[in-house]
C-alpha cells in the first residue's frame, strides 16, 4: 500500500480544512494511512509530522505494521501520551478530531491533557472522503474478497434444504470462508428462510428451512483486511408463479441501477433508477431501506447509495447495489452485487449468477 | 429476563445522580434493560417514562423484543425523534449522557434537536455498573457459553499438530462453535504459535505450527448474547523442562488468583495474588498485562481486574483469571479461565483441566 501518498493527501488538505493537524481515531482510518491493524491507536498528522501513539500490547505490531510514522508506546492513557507529546511541543494548532468516532468521554479526558493554547475543531470526513476512491492495490484485494465471498453461495446451494436450520447453512458458509482464509465475516451472516425472509436483517437463527419460501443469504468475508458483501435469494420448494415474477421485479430493478453506475452519475440517480423500476412493477412501496453503499476496509462506509444523496461516482469507487422488496409476514426478496466504477461505466465483481434458483 | 426489575433499579439510581432521564445509547444496555438486540437504537428513562426509539428497519423486531418500553419508530433521524419527544412534552431535564458511548458527532446532534430548556450531564455508568452483578438468568446463559466454549478446545486438541496452519485450526473451531448453535465468536480467535505466542493478542494466522514451541489458544463464542472467553496453551513437539516449569508457574499464578476470588476482595487484590506468585518464580516482568476483566453481555466490561484496581467483588460478578508470561521473539503462555463469584468464594465456570499438554 502507498501509505506515504495516503498521507501527503492527507497533509495537503489540513491547510484547506483550517485545522493545523488531525488526530485520527478511527481504526480503519489508521489502517488506511499507516497499516497498523491493531484495536488501540492514535494517529496524529500535522503538515510537518505524524506520530502514531499506542499502548504496550502492541508495541511489537506497531514496529512492525505502522509505516511512515513514528510510534510513541504511552506509559498511561494513550490520550495522555498524545497530549504530552502536543504539550512539550508548545503547538498552539487547531487540532481536529473525528467527531463520527471520538466519543464524549475521549474528548473530555483529551482536552485535560492538552495545553491551553489549543483548540478542537471537528474535522471534516478527510480520510473517509479518500478512502471512497479506492487504488489498484485496493481493488485487486477486494476482488480477491469478492471471490471468497461468492463462493459461500456455491456452498450455501449444497446445503439449503428443508428442515435444514438456519444456523447450519451459516455454519457452512463460514467454514468455507475460513478455510479459504477470511479472517472472519464482515457481518453477522443473514440467512432469513420463510416469513423470516422479510425482515432486511434477518440473521441466521435457529428456524428450520421449510418448503415454499424464500431463503435470503446476505454475507460477506473479510480477506487481508478487505470487505466483501452479497445476497441471493432463493426460493424452496414448489416455484409460484408470484414469487417467480417478484424475484424478476427485483433482478430488474438491480440491474437497472447497475446499468446506472458511471463517473459523473450522482448515487441518488443510481437509487432512483432501481426504485422507479419497481415502482413500475408496483413492488414501489415494498423496498424499504437504501439501494446501496460503499465497502472496503470497512462493510458500510461512505457513499450512501440513498434517495436524494448528491455524491458524485468517480473510478474506483466500489458500491453494493441491492435492493429488496419485503412483505411483512410473508417473504421478502434481496438481490446484491459488489461493483467498481471505471472510466467508461462499473466492473460488476460479484461473479454468482442471479437467475431465479428453486431447491 | 426480569427487565422490569432492571428498568426499576435504574429508574431508582437517576435521583441519587441528580439527573432526571438517561439515553441509553450503548447497545448492549439497552438490550439489558428492554431486550433489543438490533444494532440502531436509543432508550429514554425518566422517572416516569420508558421509551425506545429505532428506525424501520427494525419496526417488527423491536415491536416483538422490546419490554416495558413504548417503541416510536423514527421517520428521520433516530435522535431527531428523542429530541422532538422531549421537545412536545416541554421536559426541561437534566438528561444524562454515556459519555464513553456516544461520540462527539451525536452530542452536537442531539443538542440540535433537544429544547433550550435541557442541559447535557455526563452520567454514571449506571447501566454497566447494574450489569456487572449477573442474575440466575444471567448465570445460566453465561454457564452455557462457556461450556460450548470449552468444547472447541477439545477440537482444537484433535487439530494442533506440527504443519497445521494457525487458520485452520481456528476454522475449525468457529465452525464447532456455530454447529454448537453459537451466534458468532466474542473475539477474533486467537491461535498463536511459535514466537507469534509471545504476542499477547495474536490472531490466528497462515502461520504453519512448527515443533518444538507452545500454541497459545484464546477463543470465546457468543451464545444467547452471552459471551465465553478461555485460553489454554499447549505444548507442540519435544517436551522441555524450561517450557514446563514455566506453564506451572502461570498455572500456579492463574489458580492463587482463583483462590483469591469471593466477596469483599478488591479486584486490586486478586490481580496481586497472580502477581506475587510470578514474581516469586522470576517471572514478574513477563506479566505485562493486567489478570482479567468481567464478561457477559460484552467480551469485556467491568470490573477490570488490574493492578490498583479498587472495585470490590460481590456475588454474581464473572469475571477472567488469565495470567500470562511473554518472552518476545520466543514464546507465551496463557491460561484463562471464567469464574462466578459466590457467597463463600467462587466457582470456575470453565470445566478444562489446566496440565500441562503436549501435543
Amino acid at each position: 500500500m502507498n501509505f506515504s501518498l495516503r498521507q501527503k493527501n492527507l497533509r495537503l488538505q489540513l491547510g484547506e480544512s483550517e485545522i493545523d493537524a488531525l488526530l485520527v481515531s478511527h481504526l480503519p482510518n489508521i489502517r488506511y494511512l499507516c497499516g497498523f491493524t491493531g484495536s488501540a491507536g492514535f494517529l496524529l498528522v500535522s503538515e510537518r509530522e505524524k506520530v502514531f501513539f499506542t499502548d504496550s500490547r502492541y508495541r511489537k505490531q506497531a514496529q512492525e505494521q505502522v509505516k511512515g510514522a513514528k510510534v510513541i508506546i504511552a506509559r498511561n492513557a494513550v490520550l495522555k501520551a498524545v497530549g504530552d507529546w502536543i504539550r512539550d511541543r508548545r503547538r498552539r494548532w487547531k487540532l481536529g478530531i473525528e467527531a463520527e468516532h471520538l466519543t464524549v468521554a475521549e474528548r473530555k479526558r483529551l482536552l485535560e491533557f492538552l495545553p491551553s493554547g489549543l483548540r478542537l475543531r471537528t474535522a471534516p470526513p478527510l480520510v473517509e472522503r479518500a478512502r471512497m476512491v479506492k487504488d489498484i492495490e485496493e481493488l485487486r484485494l477486494i476482488r480477491s474478497a469478492v471471490q471468497l465471498g461468492a463462493a459461500l453461495f456455491d456452498r450455501a446451494l449444497e446445503v439449503i434444504k428443508p428442515g435444514v436450520k438456519e444456523v447450519e447453512v451459516a455454519a457452512e458458509m463460514e467454514y468455507e470462508a475460513r478455510r479459504g482464509g477470511a479472517e472472519g465475516m464482515s457481518f453477522p451472516t443473514i440467512i432469513a428462510s420463510g416469513a423470516r425472509s422479510a425482515l432486511p436483517h434477518g440473521r441466521a437463527s435457529e428456524q428450520c428451512i421449510a418448503p415454499g419460501g424464500f431463503v435470503v443469504c446476505d454475507f460477506g468475508v473479510i480477506l487481508a483486511g478487505y470487505c466483501s458483501d452479497q445476497t441471493r435469494t432463493v426460493w424452496v420448494g414448489l416455484e409460484l408463479e408470484k414469487a417467480r415474477s417478484a424475484y424478476y421485479a427485483v433482478k430488474a430493478a438491480q440491474e437497472a441501477a447497475i446499468a446506472a453506475v458511471r463517473p459523473g452519475i450522482t448515487v441518488g440517480d443510481v437509487d432512483s433508477a432501481a426504485r422507479k423500476v419497481l415502482a413500475k412493477s408496483g413492488f414501489g412501496r415494498y423496498f424499504t431501506h437504501s439501494t446501496g453503499h460503499g465497502v472496503g476496509l470497512e462493510i458500510h462506509e461512505p457513499p450512501r447509495v440513498a434517495a436524494a444523496q448528491t455524491e458524485v461516482l468517480k473510478p474506483g469507487m466500489v458500491i453494493t447495489i441491492e435492493p429488496g422488496i419485503y412483505f411483512p409476514g410473508e417473504w421478502g426478496i434481496r438481490i446484491e452485487d459488489m461493483v467498481a466504477v471505471t472510466d467508461g461505466g462499473c466492473e460488476v465483481l460479484t461473479p454468482t449468477g442471479k437467475d431465479f434458483v428453486a431447491v
